[in-house]
């Protein structure tokens, strides 16, 4: 562990940018004061906002580029317009070059995770990334594991991804052994797909110290918290977290809206305020923003594009506890211990095209 | 359309069985007193419940049977001991016989499948049947398709979905046009899977005036009520609508605890009960009750197992829904237009082994 955790920002992501990282940043630094930023972006609005925050000036670097990935880029024209110039690019460069230990953007994910993993390359015996999200649960938090950077795969990939979850769910969430499940449905006789059903059998046989496998877990059970990290290929992760995302986000629209309609629901609302923060607090989305990718020799964290510096901190936050509690290392331990963890296919690594 | 809608009963089915099909079916009746039912089961639980139930009593025959499918069986044992003889297949048979115009069980999903399947058959240009379920959103209510009949599928598959779920929303919403989307992710450059892209082709073709197709449809727009129809396949389907009644569930835990937290809390929760009941309300899991199995020759309703009788009688009533406004005879119009609406591939009916 390195005596600071050096965080790259890419200061132009997002739908705001540099007025969004830079105060969120600086929120985080307040909660961790043992960071120091490498800032890449246009050296003038940045220098604005730093001069506004002047603790995080103090240990920050600027590297100035004009050269920004727009929302709209699909991946490969990202690369082909943004590689080694953008602020984007130059965030992810620096963790290759040794000068900072993960980085952070609000830019758009297809792009980002193009370009990190055209430029740190997969991890030795993973062959696809993921992108993690955390679930707040009735008993906490959970990770949820892909949730958009691939679609589909095999037993195989089912299970690097169980294991590159646990090691986040326990710097995390600081866990010894996380309980890991796999998402599946309860219907049929012959209950789910069968890559999912060889995972398991993979997953009962690997038998780590550093995680337990439960067995299956239904979409109801994510909520409750039925296990610390829940393994899904990406289709079915995305559609489940948005399902969770926008069923709160009804769900507190209504609430809102009928507690609006009468005086004594005026009133209700005037007296059971506490509670009602409680619920939103719960619900924020801010505080589940940073969505990890895994697989890769190195850190990115990518934060939702329209959030504000509340947000953004959060992202910044588990990028530092990624490094601190050292995601990597603890990955390339339970991937390589004995050698078998995990059976990497021969196939070549796959190159963003 | 017939005189009277004529309901097949499984009144064994469920965790209760009749002490709750039959008070839930008296429910629907005094709602739609145009029904008859067909009750099958043990005459001596019914004859006890009717008898509290004068005017259920007065439009209901009952047809002894003592074999009851269990909520354990697995499909094809259900088949194997249950075939002819359980309340479960005699519902069925009822319409197969045309002796009733729709059957409603509370018994198990996979056995109720299997009957269903078997007894009936699929409809021609149909080869693989779904499950719908209704979707409570900001709009209103929606339809998905499947929830859990089978996994995965082609991009002719979803289009059979996709015309079967327009034709249910028609009926049940009253819409002359449902507006249509298929569930899919939007963070890769090629969004999504192939046969869901394809299956967009084939929906942009096929231009029926009794749908709108509108494109793609993200996890987070499905509560938005983004379309009247949501299609995919079982696996997803299944996981999201979990989802969403988990995430529904967590939250209302969750405001339930933190209004008794504080004399505060309580007292607000006294005025603003009027929106906590419509909260609730509009949670409530049993208006939602009710898959309906598509695809097949004759209509049948699956009630969730747990219900009570207000539940099951959502469920009798979106039976009597689809019977009332001739579900069948429009799936079929729309499958036959031009005879060209779905383009049946020649493979024989799969059989339920």
């Amino acid at each position: 562990m390195p005596q600071k955790v050096r965080i790259a920002l890419d200061a132009m992501g997002g739908d705001i940018g540099a007025s969004v990282v830079i105060p969120g940043a600086a929120i985080s630094l307040s909660r961790h004061p043992d960071t120091e930023f490498l800032l890449f972006g246009d050296r003038a609005l940045i220098d604005a906002e730093l001069a506004k925050h002047p603790a995080m000036k103090a240990v920050s670097r600027v590297i100035h580029t004009d050269v920004a990935v727009s929302g709209h880029d699909k991946p490969s024209q990202a690369l082909r317009r943004g590689r080694k110039t953008s602020s984007m690019w130059l965030a992810i460069e620096a963790i290759k070059k040794g000068e900072a230990d993960v980085a952070v953007s609000a830019g758009n994910t297809g792009a980002l995770m193009a370009m990190a993993r055209f430029c740190l390359r997969m991890l030795p015996g993973i062959e696809r990334p993921a992108i993690a999200g955390i679930w707040p649960t009735a008993r906490g938090d959970s990770v949820i594991l892909d949730v958009g950077a691939t679609i589909g795969g095999d037993a195989q990939h089912l299970k690097a991804l169980a294991v590159m979850g646990s090691a986040m769910a326990s710097v995390l969430f600081d866990l010894e052994r996380p309980t890991v499940g796999l998402l599946n449905i309860g219907t049929e006789e012959i209950k789910g797909r069968e890559e999912i059903r060889e995972a398991a059998e993979l997953l009962r046989k690997l038998d780590l110290p550093q995680m337990k496998f439960i067995g299956f877990v239904e979409g109801d059970g994510i909520g409750q918290g039925a296990a610390d990290v829940i393994v899904t290929e990406g289709f079915s992760g995305n559609i489940s977290i948005k399902v969770a995302e926008g069923t709160a986000r009804q769900i507190s629209e209504f609430l809102r809206a009928a507690l609006a309609r009468t005086w004594r629901a005026r009133i209700g609302y005037l007296f059971a305020k506490i509670a009602f923060k409680a619920l939103r607090d719960k619900l924020d989305p801010n505080k589940s923003n940073g969505g990890v990718f895994l697989g890769l020799n190195g850190v990115v964290v990518k934060s939702h594009g329209g959030t504000d510096a509340e947000g953004f901190a959060y992202a910044v936050d588990v990028g530092y506890e990624m490094v601190h509690y050292d995601l990597l290392t603890k990955i390339n331990q339970m991937l390589n211990r004995d050698g078998s963890a995990l059976s990497p296919a021969p196939a070549a690594q796959e190159a963003v095209s």
